[in-house]
């Protein structure tokens, strides 16, 4: 099977669907703990996400998927009496549905109401709106009938799923050609099976090009105020067997400085029409220094990251987060209380910065209207 | 008194000799605790400095002034039997000095110790260096005979504290010109009070723009990997009225973008004869925003942190602090265990991005080896 030959390739599960639950790697808990959570309907889905228990705009776009499906499993279970063990499992599919005390508008009320929560979760990752949509307009097809309703919406969560991990690779093996043997990259944040379908994205491109057999240094951003670098991006380079130094934002400046970096590698949350690109807090500030010091800027995002209706970086909605993620640690203030904070989410890098967009269509060199225009058309 | 005039501008003691002890607030309990460290002999001044108790180049060299008092009051009362209660104060000056069984001798052993020991504790702050010669200028100075020498070296350091608060409030003076009403500023790490005699350099000329009434908004970064930003810096400037927002160091080329920094102002541990500066690890990142955004880079410092001897700022020692500062927060882990880290405490700016370094002989635009050349024949 397809997935199989995908799932040997990632090393852990960020996100799940087995035996009607949801299941996610608790994130929050790297590098402390390997805990998974279990998560029964969309409510539970929604909090995670907004917690960032799940992050990573592709791996939020499963996770919302997954919500609702967490969301059908619950309604259709309830027309049985909750006598079915589970209806829905990534592996085994979509197992026998109980079509009894069920309707059609049921199902559409029930899944409305799991868009509606989930869309309100986090605003800027445009692959959260996507898997909604793919999931909303499977169930437009599916007619009325609640059997088949149910099997086309899990037939689509269960293939956003695969697909996204297939595209992964697909990047990881259009982008492995950057890497070069010795070179020292740069990453922030963390764009690795963490932040995905459990490949990566930017980190993808490393693991491939890994595989290949080249060997190089990469610098993890420690990517406050989250600290996804510290946390996440060490603990999986680490995991696959890469040279990995971590260092605190700030430093990276003398690193270019020094000679040190030969590139900057990233993911990206929103693409906007003209290549302008969201990601984590303090990739613009990475794209600047690579701009200064003449070192290529790359991002490596899946074509789902995208979003052609937005003309512009100017328009993508920029989450600005609680402040006590900058004023304390581990519950413990850093800060004189009531001090005012400024905490974007995300930043904006011009597409004039970005030196090749690693999609799974191939590689986009000099990203703008035109050439997203060529790839949307499904060139590459 | 100059000093009494000096030392109101002081909101809090940084460091202080009172009644023969070194009193130093505590900085790493800052802003939860105000706790005020008392030191006896240089050895515990030694640790305070070596563990950022005591942090910020031109207060490291007050309290290794004041490292070398204590080393001599420990000597010097050994020889009354220790039946003096104590033999220096700030304000008091030098009290009766036991001259009994104490040689010349003696003294330049225990200072020549007690110098090796201060010195060993930071390389990059040249300020460190600075005090620690003319403590054994003055001992040079001062002959044979114990109790001129406990006299002459007391002045010295009292000298050294109450001649860096004048410098400082110079400093003031002669930045507030650059503030303007209605300016977003951005800083990084602490320059003020804490990190100085009392007042501040960076810092300094904000507050003299401020007492001034000019009223503006100053942008502090939070400043990993120790935060001095977030735990001092808003705490000195909420003190003083200031309008203050707190960000992660990341955080602030979004703001340039937006266009809502008007100008970044720092302070140096270290100039190096071509104007290349050394200070707190991310400095130089700020300066490269500036560059590209088109707003001014200032640096504040007193004379004391021109170090002439070194041509550039390639040749400055930069000091690479452990691996736990960036792998732990409050003891707990944040970074998979065995992480290899970078973790240098500072970064070098060329003089090429400083706009203007404000000295206590004046502001000196575009710092290069001629205009320093000029500012240490005593022009400005």
């Amino acid at each position: 099977l397809e997935h199989n030959r995908s799932t040997e390739r990632m090393i852990f599960p960020t996100v799940d669907y087995r035996r009607g639950i949801v299941r996610i790697l608790d994130q929050t808990r790297l590098p402390l703990e390997e805990h998974v959570l279990e998560l029964r309907g969309p409510e539970e889905v929604a909090a995670a996400i907004r917690e960032l228990k799940v992050r990573g705009a592709p791996a939020i776009g499963i996770a919302a998927a997954y919500g609702m499906l967490a969301a059908l499993e619950k309604i259709m279970k309830r027309g049985s009496g909750d006598r079915a063990g589970y209806l829905f499992d990534r592996v085994e599919g979509a197992r026998e549905i109980p079509a009894h005390g069920i309707t059609a508008e049921n199902i559409r009320d029930e899944l409305a109401g799991a868009r509606a929560l989930l869309a309100s979760t986090r605003p800027t990752a445009v692959n959260l709106f996507w898997a909604l949509d793919r999931i909303e307009a499977a169930l437009g097809a599916a007619g009325d009938d609640p059997v088949q309703m149910g099997r086309r919406v899990a037939k689509e969560a269960f293939a956003i799923h695969e697909e996204e991990l297939e595209v992964e690779l697909a990047i990881g093996r259009h982008g492995s050609p950057l890497i070069r043997n010795g070179m020292n990259i740069l990453t922030h944040c963390n764009a690795g099976g963490l932040a995905t379908a459990g490949y990566g994205t930017a980190l993808g491109v490393l693991y491939w090009a890994f595989e290949e057999g080249k060997r190089f240094t990469v610098y993890a951003d420690e990517t406050r105020p989250l600290l996804q670098g510290a946390r996440i991006t060490t603990w999986e380079l680490r995991r696959r067997g890469i040279e990995t130094i971590l260092l605190c934002d700030n430093a990276a400046a003398s690193l270019f400085a020094a000679g040190r970096i030969d590139a900057a590698i990233v993911g990206a949350d929103r693409i906007a029409a003209n290549g302008d690109t969201a990601n984590k807090i303090g990739t613009l500030g990475v794209a600047i220094l690579c701009e200064r010091f003449g070192k290529p800027f790359y991002v490596a995002a899946p074509w789902s990251t995208f979003d052609t209706k937005i003309p512009s970086g100017s328009e993508i909605p920029i989450e600005e987060r609680g402040s006590r993620e900058v004023t304390a640690f581990w519950g413990r203030e850093t800060a004189p209380p009531g001090t005012t904070v400024y905490n974007p989410a995300f930043d904006v890098t011009p597409a004039s910065l970005v030196t090749a967009i690693v999609t799974e269509r191939g590689i986009m060199e000099r990203p703008g209207e035109g050439t997203i225009r060529r790839f949307a058309a499904g060139a590459g």
